[in-house]
């Protein structure tokens, strides 16, 4: 199954399973057509900007759906699809024994779990509960707790990039829990995403979340600045780029998702900032890098310096642009 | 000639010549051949750790050296090989038309080119004086208006890469200068390094090398950050490495030089932090990217912290250290 | 009664109520004197370092006291003069109808309030409770909102001053909640401390608490790098603190609190910096600020490195030192 | 003489003059009449919004001038008052042998003292030259050396107080240089400003002050962030400013010049932030500070972000406004 698709890295233990991956594509179809024998139906809940692309992923993958959005309308279109709706996160629990949540903060997800009509009102055992949101892991962990009272098993499996990766099938799942499970909940979220990464016990896959934005965000602004500065002393922008990537200023953010309008094509900071990941989201998720650095009493100097240009960014009026904008927010001109 | 080696980058116009790149091995030797038909003695002045098996190399080409150092010890083996040691730099200008300074500050930089016995006492009309110092792109540019003066050309080519890189002729060379002479200061940097990209008029190259050593330190202090933090909130580091690498968090001071030993083998991590680039002179490139920052009103918010923290780590025992000991600067366990 | 005491301040309704400020001490007689008379218990839960001068001070005033912590061996000492212990917070609510709680933690005062034998299973209406713990103040507004269904009320009222104000009654309390309710919060406080606050609806208290912290911290480190550097410019330090404080870069850490060995007598930089403030309760305070700042998404640059900062010298040995040792942490010399 | 209405400091040696501590008004009536037999010319360099009313204030104390400025029509208004204007610093220096230099920056000054029609081409044996502008203490220490060379004495007094305060006499100078020298450039400054504090060495002066500035600087950001935090939390801004003024986060910015509108009158807050202390100025002086900083290898974390956070405001529009508008520029609001 699934299971025997996943490379075993070496000491570390990678475990991650990727289309790219896969021995054929016709494999997948055998194992696919097996699945579908016995698809039972799936819980959804948030259909929001990445649920709702993620839900029809899994539809396509012929998995019937039981919807829950505390906004009915989000959930019109899957009941126009002849999905099943139901009122509450308690309601789906008892329709459907695997479960997926995405939901935009921790108080959500724990509404959704903990709350009056929540699923562990109604959670059957043995049951697989995977939340897909961005939230503390300290909150992930405290879920699982509560879950497995239940008999039942959580994991979080948030996820990396957006809208547009949500649609393609192209998300990266960070996994963490229990890893006898992971190959169930592999079967779920490879239906939605490229890549689905296992990071070891409950809380990793947020953790790991977590760590890798709070890095490319320092990655983004110092490419930001070292540009700035840069093309201040004379360089040339698309030189000064090729100098940093062949060199140890080598980053994601200098070479892939360049943050200077001109120096590359089909990235955010061609096209005026639009699209892309909004500092917002960059703002929230430094947020929660600094949330666990604080209870984990873990120094993050620049980390902590990063939120705080993201959260003056959001206050300048960046908020909806790409976070590489950060290279705009240094550099506009003095105005004497 | 050297200049036909040259790759030419597109629209932004790089420029770098790498063996890697040369057609082939034997197309040097001709170059070489031609060249030491009518090589002439080329002044070499500052033989520190990094000067000296810069000038073997330049020897190895079958340049005659003319030497000059501050500290006479420094040039006794070259004495010893036959070469010509001088008592001060106004003399290496009378006997050379091409030299190469390799100092340790802007201050003895510009001692050794308008100092009471420095270059341009004596420097003959169209030399071609080569400063390899890492210096303030500023002082470059103020060099480079006194030499022209005097009916010279200067050029500013400071290096990338340790004493390792200079014996194994290894170094890149980032050059600033009048394009023209490109090619003339390449036959002699050439020698000495296995990249000699051009950027630019005059303080370019210094600015370039200032520009991606700010955005390393950014990337490695925010590398130790996230890696830290992951442990912390219980990620094997290995696997947390791994997970950047094939995220947006990638960067080179996690998938080349990573910060936590144990991960990589053959880095400065692995061995105790020992050998190189120490972070005393990290913290000196941080201070000339905060002393350029200033003086064009370059905000750099996260380069002047990670300046302040090279700072500290040079105050607490560090100095010594590779500059990715700074993980190890933030996790030293609380004492209580 | 103890409202009339209550100095109005103008436009901006301070309300502060001070020994300093009393009539006569005569007065205080007769309110204690009138109070004694009808000297209901008061609970008491929490009898750490701060816990137990305070208490003490309330028996001193006459109050009977309802006991109740964690560890039994900190009720003994109260029991032994004869004081109620009781097993569990539940209890205390049941045999007192005023409450003081003074714990570490947001998660003691959650456990304290709403735990399996939390004050609110059987706290009786109309009774007030205090809660003199430094927390984050969303989570007051949370026990204040539970505290309000069972319909009692719940005021914050964190304290500025250590150990030896509780013991000298010298402590200020910053008081969130109901005004109405200010004057019965005072009688009480008022044996414990020289200064109570009014500062407007529940949470403020905590807010004022943590906002001052965080300026104190952020002036502190100022006043180290600020004496540090001028040090090292060749000033005499005496000299350029007095320069300060007659200047606009005064503030209480230069004028009363002075980091600097040899500048102020009868301060912790006199003795090693022993006794104070301990850099691990400002790191506390300032995750605090931190946590209030995502929150309210309040940009916090100075106040979030402050905070890095002193995560830094916990991990350094500096834990248990003064605050103030901060210009020691700077200050350690160059070892080479 | 000036010199016997010194205040001697105890310990540590803290020299200052000030009109509100002279023994009677009438005493300096005799010290200036006695002056006035004798007033020989005095050299005034540099006539821009500072030194204007600063040589004005000269003048109504009966010292003939001898003025340059490099924009001739600074000059005007003192030739037509009768004083003498020259062509050049070296003339300045013939006709004087007590000079005052007030320029923007380090390299004005260094132009004006050892450019080729500077002082020092010029300078008579025995004068006392006092630079007031604010720069690199490290060049007032390279001037005061080039000063010595020819002879004559070289003090840096820069001043605190802005162009209000140079037209009131109420500037303070800090006063670096050889002591015995003191009472000479009292007699001077003290016509100029209310406060003369001697510093200790050349550089002194100047280090005084960046040291101030850079305090003044974190402090006021501080508060700005600790005011606007409070006020998110649901603080009243006129009762936040008065819990911390009588609490330890107590400071200058907070209690005389409180950047939020609506708390203090008469300080630029309540009037849109324009006069005062401008960012630009404020920019200015954390550079000097950066660069002493890195020349002395002194740790400034808080002083470093300081500096940025300045820079970022000159680019966004607030040069002009005074820097306590760093308020303003924290707290926009966010735009969706």
């Amino acid at each position: 199954m699934a299971a025997s698709l996943r490379l075993r890295g070496a000491a570390s233990g990678l475990r991650f399973w990727s289309r790219r991956q896969r021995p054929a594509v016709a494999s997948l179809a055998v194992v696919c057509s097996r699945s579908m024998a016995s698809k039972t139906p799936v819980g959804f809940i948030g259909l929001g900007n990445m649920g709702n692309p993620m839900a029809k992923n899994l539809m396509k993958h012929g998995y019937p759906l039981i919807i829950y959005d505390v906004f009915p309308d989000a959930c019109k279109e899957f009941q126009d699809a002849g999905e099943q709706v139901v009122s509450c996160p308690a309601d789906v629990a008892e329709k459907a024994d695997r479960i997926i949540t995405m939901l935009p903060t921790s108080i959500n997800a724990i509404e959704a779990y903990s709350g009056a009509n929540g699923i562990l009102k109604k959670v059957k055992k043995g049951s697989l509960l995977i939340d897909s949101s961005t939230i503390d892991p300290a909150v992930s962990k405290e879920l699982a707790k509560e879950v497995e009272k239940m008999g039942a098993v959580f994991m979080d499996a948030p996820v990396s990039g957006g809208v547009g990766a949500a649609r393609s099938r192209n998300l990266t799942f960070m996994v963490g829990g229990v890893e006898d499970e992971f190959a169930a909940a592999q079967e779920l979220l490879g239906c939605m995403g490229s890549n689905v990464v296992y990071c070891g016990a409950v809380g990793t896959g947020q953790a790991a979340k977590i760590c890798n934005n709070m890095l490319l965000a320092i990655s983004m602004i110092g490419t930001a600045e070292a540009m700035n500065l840069g093309i201040r002393l004379g360089l040339d922008p698309k030189l000064l780029a090729k100098i940093l990537n062949m060199s140890s200023g080598r980053c994601w953010s200098s070479d892939t998702y360049n943050p200077v309008p001109g120096v590359m094509d089909g990235v955010p900071s061609a096209n005026n900032y639009q699209g892309g990941f909004g500092a917002t989201l960059m703002a929230k998720d430094l947020g929660l890098a600094q949330d666990s650095a604080t209870n984990t009493k873990s120094p993050i100097l620049l980390g902590s310096l990063a939120h705080q240009i993201y959260r003056m960014m959001c206050a300048k009026g960046y908020s909806k642009k790409d976070f590489s904008s950060v290279f705009q927010f240094l550099r506009e001109e003095e105005t004497f």
